[in-house]
């Protein structure tokens, strides 16, 4: 059973206010909320949390975290009831919205419940063996918001429509993006409709194919602009683009600047 | 040779707008400045920077970080200038100046520099075998931007001002701390000034030794708050505190609230 309190001097971007695990849960009732962002997972048995009008039921590996100011309250569901938790503080606490997104609560599963459980047990060894290394305490805190921040699974590459469909066609784009390409027949060429496999991508590399496409090439042509010999029409055409204008329509979207300007910026 | 650049759909916190390393640097002038923070290092030879009025000479080892549209310029000094660089962008890059300040420029020196190359090495990697670990990448930008924000000395168990005054007055305030300690006390224990120690501390801790000795203590009075058998008077005798009031105001200066409420709200 233990708990750690972050240090009330630092200023780390982001940090712990708290931090533990093994830890018996009792009945807490919180009819304000908890004054900062919280995040409560069960290590065993099970627990049910009252939020929002809604009662949820956490079994292993499940956690919530819970929005700053949500009322709330939870308790042990079956036997004992063991969890891990933390509380986040820090200089960009006010901004952790823009993170987070707005919802009262989120739900996190047993997958990520799993990358959560690990980074808690390091930070806790953390505050128990080196509690002056703030810097990878303040890591592993940015490691939690990230895993809560992200609507794609971690481990794509486990995803069977992720091998089938959204890889391949990855592939394609890495070594035919020079070529006249379209998401239709990139859609085509696994056999699915291009909505189905947009909504693939958007699952799984946060964009859709088209994004990705367009994301790809504008990454190959600002490689090309590195280089002061090579013509904007040259590297238009070599990126897979057959009108130079439209490339640097699309080059001026993604960037914010022409090519030109992004040539002069940099060399 | 490298250089990688970001997704412009993802959209974590912090992402590299680019990153790479093994770069020869020619000759670059930015009447504006670069739209976003840009970090440079020499890798090998000297370049030469110019930034605000002054000269800047950048030998191995040594890096420079550009706040957004502060006009500069550069160029090798001696021989081939070989560099690394990261540029950083995402959702909360509007924030940045929270973490990193407001100066115009930041100079890094041999040590953090020697982390700094290791992280951008790691992450030119990332992008040259799993570009889809957006997550590991932005960790990494992370990482670089919390070496940035920075005051501290990295290794300061290697320094032997640390090894000599911060450490055992670090370890006397965690074995002694229900004690009635005084900063005054600490710094004769260690044969120096209440004032130079201070000035140690806030070099090495980030904070004065009366405000360490004070964040100990309520640290270690909200784990005791965490049982619900121990009344407040209690609680703050364990703690070294012989005035039950001034307890209560300390602890209330450092968490904004009472340790009732502190209990309330956890327990």
């Amino acid at each position: 059973m233990s708990i750690y309190f972050g240090n009330h001097f630092s200023r780390e971007a982001f940090q712990f206010d708290s931090v533990g695990n093994h830890w018996t849960q009792e009945l807490v009732t919180r009819p304000e909320g908890f004054p900062m962002y919280h995040y409560l997972q069960t290590e065993s048995g099970s627990g049910c949390v009252s939020v929002k009008g809604k009662t949820i039921l956490l079994e292993q590996g499940q956690g919530i975290l819970f929005a700053p100011f949500v009322p709330h309250s939870y308790r042990a569901w079956e036997g004992r009831w063991i969890t891990e938790f933390a509380t986040f503080t820090g200089s960009m606490e006010p901004y952790l919205k823009t993170m987070i997104g707005t919802d009262d609560y989120l739900l996190i599963g047993e997958e990520k419940g799993a990358e959560i459980e690990r980074v808690i047990a390091g930070a806790v060894k953390l505050f128990e063996t080196t509690p002056g290394n703030t810097r990878q305490l303040s890591m592993d805190c940015y490691h939690l918001l990230l895993l809560f921040s992200e609507g794609i699974p971690h481990s794509a590459a486990a995803q069977p429509a992720w091998d089938k469909y959204v890889r391949p066609v990855v592939e394609q784009i890495e070594s035919n993006y020079m070529e006249d390409l379209s998401a239709e027949q990139l859609a085509k060429s696994v056999y699915v409709s291009p909505q189905y496999l947009s909504r693939l991508f958007v699952r799984y590399v946060g964009c859709s194919v088209y994004e990705y496409l367009t994301n790809y090439r504008i990454n190959q042509a600002k490689k090309l602009l590195m280089k002061r010999d090579r013509k904007i029409q040259e590297i238009a055409h070599d990126v897979g683009y057959t009108d130079a204008s439209h490339f640097i329509v699309m080059f001026r979207k993604l960037t914010g600047m022409t090519p030109v300007e992004f040539r002069r910026l940099h060399i």
